[in-house]
């Protein structure tokens, strides 16, 4: 199954990551990819390197639009890697339960990543394993081929008080 | 802050469970409380109550809607358990940084806890703890008086299309 988390609410990944657990617990195998999450900033990381049965890759730590000064380029490059670790995953006859593929949605948004490219990828990838992707604006050629598409919709946010970001909510 | 995931798509529990693997990982205190979830059904079940920082209790194991011949009586009284165990932990000076609800907003829609109760409950406990409600159907009061609502949207669900319901994924 191809399964989407997108929306401008909050869940996308925290969803992905209760999804991770969820499928652990049942000792199934789990290869999370993350695009744009930083090394250790996000207090998922820091439980998830400790859990058996993951394999966790990160990517383009940083997104140009949240830290000035990243070079697109090597932005860009970064998701080449990101995709060439998918296209290697495609290929061989190791299998997981499920991949997590966390703010693709975003690098396909900003054609960090070709879309064809990554599509063709995950329909092949699918055939094994479930796969999520995650983050705002999932294109519609990804919203066809999927079987399970969630909008996490935002009906009311704090930011819109003045309440800043918080260490154990936001990140 | 009060945090409702609420609406008729996936990622509700699954989003709670990511958001407590966050704080945990900042080192934050959390207290999980759920209904309608049975023993260790869930895979996230079998990993969450290995975790240190987290206390976790179950009542109301069986919703009548799921499990037939479940006394009606039964699932009210375990209900108010659980609102007994939460107005504890608002009258006691401890502290959790994040409390989560599991499927609360389930059972105030059935009337097996009392809205006005709850509402008052969780107002005091909000000023000490991120609080946490998850479940469809959260009733306007809630929302009303919620910092953050986030509505998790079905827009395509392989039900539909007549597979069914995978551990690991759906449980």
């Amino acid at each position: 199954m191809i399964i989407l988390n997108t929306g401008n609410g909050k869940g996308k990944t925290t969803s992905a990551i209760g999804q991770i657990i969820r499928s652990l617990g049942h000792g199934f195998r789990v290869c999370l990819i993350q695009l744009f999450k930083g090394e250790s900033f996000y207090g998922e990381q820091k439980i998830l390197v400790k859990l058996g049965n993951l394999d966790f890759f990160s990517f383009a730590k940083e997104h140009p639009h949240c830290i000035k000064n990243v070079s697109l380029d090597k932005v860009v490059s970064q998701c080449r890697s990101a995709l060439e670790k998918l296209k290697d995953l495609s290929n061989v006859p190791e299998k997981y339960d499920l991949i997590v593929l966390e703010e693709f949605n975003v690098a396909l948004r900003d054609k960090f990543i070709d879309e064809d490219e990554f599509i063709d990828i995950i329909k092949r990838l699918s055939q094994k394993s479930n796969v999520i992707v995650t983050g705002r604006g999932a294109p519609q050629l990804l919203i066809d081929i999927a079987d399970l598409v969630t909008e996490m919709k935002e009906i009311k946010h704090p930011y819109k008080k003045g309440i800043q970001a918080q260490r154990g909510m936001e990140y």
